[in-house]
This record gives structure tokens, sequence and C-alpha cells, in this order.
């Protein structure tokens, strides 16, 4: 597989680093050809804005979603863009690795989302779930956190993990398309041992060798819904 | 109250920016006073680095809360997070009121909770949920989108709006001790007439002229779990 690591961590030595040298020491073992995106290293811009757009389909108007359609229809799209759009399109499998912040991701991946799944290439129109433009594809998350696995769940402090991920696994990775892997989780990271360490990263590298056996998490698909979305009756 | 409205929309005629001068006007009039972040006007900076300490507790390795933490302590934050910081802490009500991006907020946003919402002062130790240092205050969402309302709830195509929001509403907000009123969601901007946008911005009005009784959405409290976060059996 062609695999794409997007690697969002403010200090170059820090776990979640070490679980991005892990996947690729890992994947490239296994034969698979890997190129990362450090957008810390990168300096990558987070903000959408008119400045990516150096033609407008509506200069009087700032329509995101619209400028993104005219601009790849136009094949000018920023090169920031372009580039990770290129990077994206060409890998069977991208990772998102980071650092959990307010049980979502850091504003620079957000931002990285927010200006690369263009309309137009990764959803437009009814292309979206298991219709997206990256369908064919598989996505996994790969983060790390400072609370322990117990606070999380059914009638936990926090709820249930699967439901904090719903924005990024769902309504973000499947909703273009992607078949969404079961995440690999570090818990509680600034508190743990060095051995408690070691063990992650042995346990990242056994759901790294397993990769292409994991089952995608099950989401809705369009034939469930009729033509303007509400739900089939017998779906 | 003290109001403050932290807007997000890089386009300065669109509907989420008539959201935001519309609940400045509604609000003035019921004598509040309010005051506004226009994070894109602003040209905020949504990146979480070691740039935002200039003094820093461990100059060999980066931990963004622990930093933040030593930053509070020793006075010296950046100046524009303790800018939003004194905002924040001199007002009764913060509303975040912005375009929703992939099922979340846009980077932008996403970057001033990454960086305001300082360890020390929003959180930390066991301050955090019905103890977190904004105890006492209330937050509330105002954003739009361009998903139907029928596209949302148990069943629907994207599942329920408050799994989607669990991130920003529970995760964020309750959690540095906010009470959260109930968001109000403007469905499906892009695509409606004139007269269905100005009918949302009085349904606006209306939300926001009952505003002192909206009843606060109910999240866990600290008092439902033990000293290690284990849930009380009886709670």
């Amino acid at each position: 597989m062609n695999i794409l690591i997007i690697h969002a961590h403010p200090e170059p030595q820090s776990f979640c680093t070490a679980l991005k040298n892990t996947a690729i020491e890992e994947l490239q073992k296994q034969g698979h050809q890997i190129e990362v995106s450090d957008l810390y290293a990168m300096n990558f811009n987070p903000v959408a804005s008119a400045a990516d757009f150096a033609e407008r389909g509506n200069a009087d108007y700032l329509n995101y979603a619209l400028e993104q359609r005219h601009a790849c229809q136009q094949k000018v799209l920023a090169h920031d863009i372009q580039t990770e759009v290129e990077k994206v399109q060409k890998a069977d499998l991208l990772i998102l690795n980071f650092p959990m912040y307010w049980m979502s991701m850091p504003a620079l991946l957000k931002g990285w989302i927010d200006r690369v799944f263009v309309s137009g290439i990764f959803y437009g129109g009814k292309r979206f779930y298991n219709h997206g433009g990256m369908t064919g594809k598989k996505a996994m998350l790969s983060f790390t956190l400072g609370g322990r696995d117990h606070m999380f769940g059914e009638g936990a402090i926090h709820g249930s993990m699967d439901n904090i991920l719903i924005p990024i696994q769902r309504g973000t990775l499947a909703y273009v398309g992607y078949d969404v892997l079961p995440p690999f989780i570090a818990y509680h990271v600034p508190y743990i041992s060095q051995e408690a360490r070691e063990q992650i990263l042995l346990d990242y590298r056994q759901h790294l060798h397993n990769i292409e056996n994991l089952p995608a998490i099950v989401f809705p698909t369009l034939e469930q819904f009729d033509d303007k979305l509400y739900p089939l009756k017998n779906a």
C-alpha cells in the first residue's frame, strides 16, 4: 500500500512523534511505501480563507466550498493545498497521528482537513459516505491523550470514545468515502512510565501488523436512505 | 450580563455574520454589554506551539498544557492569549458563532480554544466539569450548516446532533465549568430563500430574548464519580 501519515505535534521528542516513527518503521518493514506530512515542521497554514483562491468564481461573496469546486475545475487550487490533495489521492491508507486536544484534533490538523478535503474531489452532490471521493481507500486515527481508559465508555465521566470521535470518523473520514479502521489510542501518556510507553509502542506495532485484516467500522450507507435522505423504512 | 461573542467566518457578508450582528443588536436591546472577537478580522493565530511561551518551564521538551500552567503562574502568557483570556473571564455568557466545518468548528476557532482555554485558569487537577474554572458562567453555540434538519437525529443519515456536538459542548465548554445553553442551529443556509433567512434571524432573536431562562444541558457531575473517576454505584 501507499500510506500517508499526517502528523501534528509541536514537540519532535513527544511520544506522539514516537508513534509516528513506529508506524513508519513497522509499515516499511511490511513493504509499504510511506509518505509523511509533518504539519508543524511544514508550518502548514490551517486557516481556510479567501487567500486560498487566486482566481474566484464569485469575487464578491466567499462561499468556501463553492470556491473549492471552482478552483478544482479551473485547476487553480492553492499550491500547498494541491500538494496535499495529490498525496491523499496517491495513498491507499491515510493515518492521522495527533495529540487529542479538547476531545478533537489540534487546530493545525483540523485546518488541514478544512483546506485539503476539497469539495469536488472528496465529496460533492450525492458523492458522500459510501459514494464519497475516497471510496475504496482506508483511514485510521492514532492519537495520544492524558485521560485514562476507564474515563471513557457508557456511564464513564467523559462518555463513550466512539461518540467523541463521531465528527472525525463518521462526519469527516467516512463522509468522504474512507473505510475507517479502528483507532489506536494511547491513554494517559503524560503520566506513565517509560516501560508503559514502550508497551504501547509494541501494542501499536501489533495493531499495524494486522492492518490489512482490521475490519472497518460500520456506518450508514446511502442505500439506506431515499433521494431526499430520509431513512428508507425497509433499510 | 457581560457577553463575549467569538465569531469565525471568512466572509463579512455571510449569513453567519448576520447571526452575529443580530445577537449584538438583540442583546444590547436587552441591556447587556457585548464584546466581540472577530477571529478572521483579528488575523488570530490558531496554532498552539512553543512560540506561545517566551519563557519556558522546560526549555528542552514542550508539554503544551504544563507550559500553560507555568506561564499562568509566571504571568507570561503570550499577549494575544492573555487578551482573550481576560475577555472570557469578564464574560458571564460566551457565544461561539461559526459555520460548521466537518461537523466541528473551523480550525481558526478550534485554535482559539486550544490556545485560550489555558490549563491553570480554565481547568487543572480536579477542577473540571462542575468544578471547572468557568463555573457559574454560561456558554452557547450558534452555527450555520448546509445540511437539513431531517438529516440529523437517531436513525438519520448523520446521526444525532447532540452526539456530533459532544466534543464541543461536553468535552470543552462543560469540561471547563460552563452551563451550556441549547445551541441555535441554522440549517441548510446556502440553499434557502431570503425569506427563510429572515425567519431564521427572527427565530434567533426569540432564542436570545429568552436567554436568561434557557435551561442548561445536563452533563455528569464530579460528585457522581469517585476519587479515581470511576462511577459511584449509587450516583
